[in-house]
């Protein structure tokens, strides 16, 4: 039997899964210094859920894992957190609100594996639910930019508004019908230029006219208060989408980092309100590093209440943040002890040493496989253990630790007090 | 359309999840203390690798959840975190040896949910590969004394040895082949008592005189080493189990928590040393809280390598230790936040000062839905946030900042300085 990952999935490293956890535990420590609480729901959900109408959609639903249990329940692999927060949502009509939740876990979704995707991959989303005020856009926003410094990753966000290009759209006389096409081709403006989009927009059958209205307002460049101002003389100074922007830019003031970005167009048919991608600075990786935006009507829908449940999140792009963080860092450590103990004829008093180290709070591996030095000095290497204990028969006598630093290669004898004082 | 979870499956409320957070925060934490590194393997695993010869075993099996990717390929929801350790260790042939790995993730069992099981769970294992010597089992078993020391539960381990179990069973001379039946009967004498396994025995249709043996030898009881002795005087002073129980057990000396427990003996059929499980005590809870042995044949075999890849682990589960830190727990907070905001009129402002009070590392929550003081509180008093900020326009000229402390209701003002310095 030759042995094989299922397609399109990874196994990760020490060192790789070391800074995944790292990532991890620092969105977790910034989520939760802005107020939002984890919660947890299942991989497996009914079919039924995945499939349902305000749900992800058609695309989407082909590239759904579906599976039975032994009951004959039609059951699928949740393919993104946010359907499984609408149901969770559904069930819980008690929940206290605004209900800011935020969960990181897998999703899974069988599709084409060509450019780099994954069928099974890690979501880090943060919701609010439950307020209408375009401030807790910002408090997201904000919170992303504090994620991006905490991970010491250079960030921009580029900001729009959908309610802004539905205005645009009936502006450039664009029939409904045709929007969301159009809407998708324009969001490849920045990547491929206006010949390939307007390529595009002709083979929908837009008219001449309207893509010449198009062009016209998608040229528009400058601060944002400059494009501001121009598209307001083209769409009237009581533009809903503007003044969304407005609204958003106006907690900013000296904030650069924030780019209103008509073009931004994001794939999702759910949106309502602002939208954001953020990318990286000063880095060869293009893709986004996180994106989100306000859906205030799919959860309501999905619920089947009566009411409206507005809603706005982000969901950052773990891999890709992965990816950033090791374009930066030169090595990645294999193991997060600080000191292996080498014990020479002493196992019994090298086991109760790691137990004393341990209890002090210092990261302690023990070799535990008998072996010669040089062996035990090279497995301390390759694992990039900045310390060495050679623990013997002498050592005991003389009650003194012989430590050596791995980098510097230097040895030094020292009290238990000092080495536990050293290691600290 | 009803929404409902797939069967088996769970939500985790905040309280829930924060408190799950902290478990798994803590065990990764002692893991590492002992130079145990993480790795990530897939949740989807050929449907190959899941039903190896060397892995789970037909019973298992029946319970695995099946898929098919679009390429048609089979595929499977892993089982347990074992038997992707091995295909890991079967792919990754140059990896350091000994390998320490730790893994905490969800695994799939699609078995009947009557006696409360879940189809859907967590697995918190730690697994020593590459170390023949009992020192590795004993590096484990401090690991699991200190981790629940640091979960604050108060637990014991019963210890036994798989060659000990086949010794016994061949001076008893039960035939080979109902040997592993006859051991997981054995298994049930703690929890059902003598005249239960003795009735199973004799349906498996083992001999009177092999009964009255194995009756003469699981009724010893007393310290350790009273039971070691009088099993030395049947089996002799050459036994291989107990003398592996010796050489575990001079490694914890003054260790109260350690007890010889000759009957146990664990389903899985891959042990071939040192098991152990281990119990709550003081508590209503009797499921043991984490487990573990040694299998110094599988992963060799799986890997179809020619020699052996000895091995030892340990598995925590999550779920008990969650249900007996919520047994000694009064209240379970549903959010980190330390505090909350109320503007009054001073939505920017309010922002601002929250800005302020994150940066300092404080946790902060905003009240972004504008309604009526007594809403906010009931907000916070839901939450348990144990700090409110009334921040309105007198405060913002007065330059004082109104606390509340929800605990006594006491309200005092403060400087910005002050404040920062009561809340961290």
């Amino acid at each position: 039997m030759e042995l094989q990952r299922a397609k399109g999935t990874r196994d990760f490293m020490p060192e790789e899964k070391i800074l995944r956890n790292e990532i991890v535990s620092t969105l977790k420590a910034i989520f939760e210094r802005y107020g939002f609480y984890p919660i947890e729901t299942p991989i497996l959900e009914r079919f039924s859920t995945l499939s349902a109408k305000y749900a992800g959609g058609s695309e989407i639903l082909k590239e759904t894992f579906k599976l039975t249990d032994q009951g004959g329940r039609q059951l699928g692999l949740r393919y993104d957190l946010t359907v499984p927060l609408a149901r969770f949502i559904a069930m819980n009509p008690t929940l206290k609100m605004p209900f800011k939740r935020y969960q990181i876990g897998r999703v899974f979704r069988d599709g084409p594996t060509k450019l780099g995707r994954y069928r099974e991959f890690w979501q880090c989303d943060a919701d609010i639910v439950g307020c209408k005020d375009l401030i807790a856009d910002v408090e997201i926003l904000q919170m992303a930019l504090d994620a991006f410094n905490a991970l010491d990753l250079d960030v921009i966000i580029k900001l729009n508004s959908r309610k802004l290009l539905d205005e645009i759209f009936a502006y450039a006389e664009v029939p409904e019908e045709k929007r969301i096409d159009a809407i998708l081709s324009i969001d490849k403006l920045e990547k491929f230029g206006w010949n390939y989009v307007e390529k595009e927009l002709k083979e929908l059958g837009l008219k001449e006219d309207a893509i010449k209205t198009l062009k016209d307002i998608f040229s528009i460049k400058g601060a944002n208060k400059e494009i501001i101002e121009n598209l307001k003389k083209i769409l009237g100074s009581d533009s809903e989408g503007l003044k969304e922007i407005e609204e958003i830019l106006s907690y900013f003031e000296d904030e650069k980092r924030i780019l209103f970005t008509p073009s931004l167009a994001r794939g999702l048919a759910y949106y309502t309100g602002p939208i954001y991608e953020i990318f990286l600075q000063k880095s060869k990786i293009t893709s986004a590093v996180a994106a989100g935006g306000r859906y205030d009507e799919m959860i309501g829908r999905f619920s089947n209440v009566k009411r409206e449940i507005p809603a706005t999140g982000i969901a950052f792009g773990l891999d890709v943040i992965m990816d950033a963080l090791k374009e930066k860092r030169k090595e990645l450590p294999k193991t997060k002890a600080k000191v292996l103990i080498i014990p020479i004829g002493t196992k019994k008093e090298s086991f109760k040493l790691a137990i004393q180290l341990r209890r002090e709070g210092i990261n302690t591996d023990l070799a535990i496989v008998e072996r010669g030095i040089k062996k035990q000095l090279e497995y301390a290497n390759a694992l990039n253990i900045p310390y060495v204990i050679f623990y013997g028969e002498e050592e005991l006598k003389k009650e003194k630790i012989k430590l050596k630093n791995m980098q510097t290669g230097e040895e030094t004898e020292l009290t238990k007090e000092d080495l536990i004082n050293l290691l600290r």
